[in-house]
């Protein structure tokens, strides 16, 4: 007798490096998303969708990405998880699992998302941190990249922060904020936080901000680089390791 | 005319993952030693001796190693640095360059060496930090490591924590302060000062506290331990990849 699907929520943790991003590609390309399901198959038997709370590209990390599946599985949230750590690779882990109702779905219920963006700002490029951040030793006035940041909190159509030749309804979206945290010459963390995102936005936010940052643009013109809605006039798509997706929030406590 | 050589100190930042240890090797294996005095025949056209403050092993990465070399150059620290860096590969970098008074040489006048043995107490391995620190999700009796650490400050013949088969003249050592940094649960931090250390003495000695700490050894065994002077009584070598040589002190300002 076949039991009834269970939902589970999976907070996860991953090292980009080595995925060509989260989302199922064809062509054994190796995915976050596609590891995540084989294991998933290897653990329960049934190859089932798992759901993520948004793509991350090729290259991005996670210490707090989310995902939900429904399989039928005797097996718990403890169980699964510590199975699914068993055999995921090293550079994958599931951080939290957790039983959900059965209508919780990682990518509709996702309330905001946390990202980090680390720039390594010192003197000399860092072996050490080179896998984690955007090296640029240019000196940076942190002052005005909080200016233009504050230009940016709030809703507001990023359609200039895009990545060219996306195809989505709109391209408005709410910053809860944009921290530039740190010291120039040192590390320095973009945190921003928002309802949703835009393919890029983050790295092009993030490209646009060094560039406000080291002179090359006034900390003035964010109202009307928002306001032309044209990508051309944003700042270059910043590297992708220095991106992370730090945490997805939902609504309530939502385990059952 | 043959120019008088000049005396630099460098102080080095790699990540140890891409190195078989900082000593030059034969058989074309690469090592930090061996890649930098390629960079700096490819830089002044001679193929001189870098000497390091000591031997990093095959994993270990270093924040601060400290070497010299004396070589016939027209350029300055500040263009040898520069230009050293324009050649390294991205896992290699010279963090600072100086010019030394001629006597200057790494190893000898090497005063005190820091080091960082990291330990990621979570209860999930970490693939973010797993290239970095070496995971270990038992319960930790972080006060337990502690009193077993301040029996070891000081000097003391450490045999017991000397790589098998190593031939020195003799195993005392002076440690100058064995600090556990963190908290049970999450990033621990052995932090390890001392004037010399043996051959993989820091990663046995986090071997051996790893144990106290999990308790599968008594707090109180460590003065019995260390005057038994015998390396099959401690604990085992903690991998690599924990560890990291932050910094190299040397006397007085030194540069000239």
């Amino acid at each position: 007798m076949a039991t009834a699907p269970t939902t589970f929520k999976l907070v996860l943790e991953y090292d980009g490096a080595g995925f060509e991003g989260w989302q199922l590609q064809p062509g054994g390309r190796r995915t976050v998303q596609g590891t995540l399901e084989e294991a998933v198959a290897r653990i329960t038997g049934q190859r089932v969708r798992v759901t993520g709370s948004g793509r991350t590209d090729s290259g991005v990390h996670a210490e707090g990405q989310t995902a939900s599946l429904r399989v039928e599985t005797r097996l718990d949230a403890a169980a699964l998880w510590s199975a699914l750590n068993g055999v995921l690779p090293p550079d994958l882990a599931v951080v939290e699992a957790e039983r959900m109702a059965s209508g919780f779905h990682a990518l509709r219920d996702a309330r905001s998302k946390l990202y980090r963006y680390q720039i390594w700002n010192g003197p000399v490029r860092s072996p050490l941190r080179r896998s984690r951040a955007h090296a640029l030793s240019r000196s940076l006035d942190l002052a005005a990249m909080r200016r233009a940041a504050s230009d940016l909190v709030g809703t507001h159509d990023f359609a200039s922060f895009q990545a060219a030749g996306s195809e989505v309804q709109t391209t408005v979206r709410t910053l809860l904020r944009l921290d530039v945290v740190g010291e120039a010459g040192g590390v320095i963390d973009l945190e921003v936080e928002g309802t949703g995102f835009l393919r890029h936005m983050v790295r092009n936010l993030a490209g646009t901000l060094l560039q406000i940052g080291s002179g090359r643009r006034s900390a003035e013109s964010m109202p009307a680089l928002l306001a032309a809605r044209d990508r051309s006039l944003a700042g270059p798509t910043s590297p992708a390791q220095g991106l992370t997706l730090v945490r997805v929030r939902y609504d309530g406590p939502g385990g059952v």
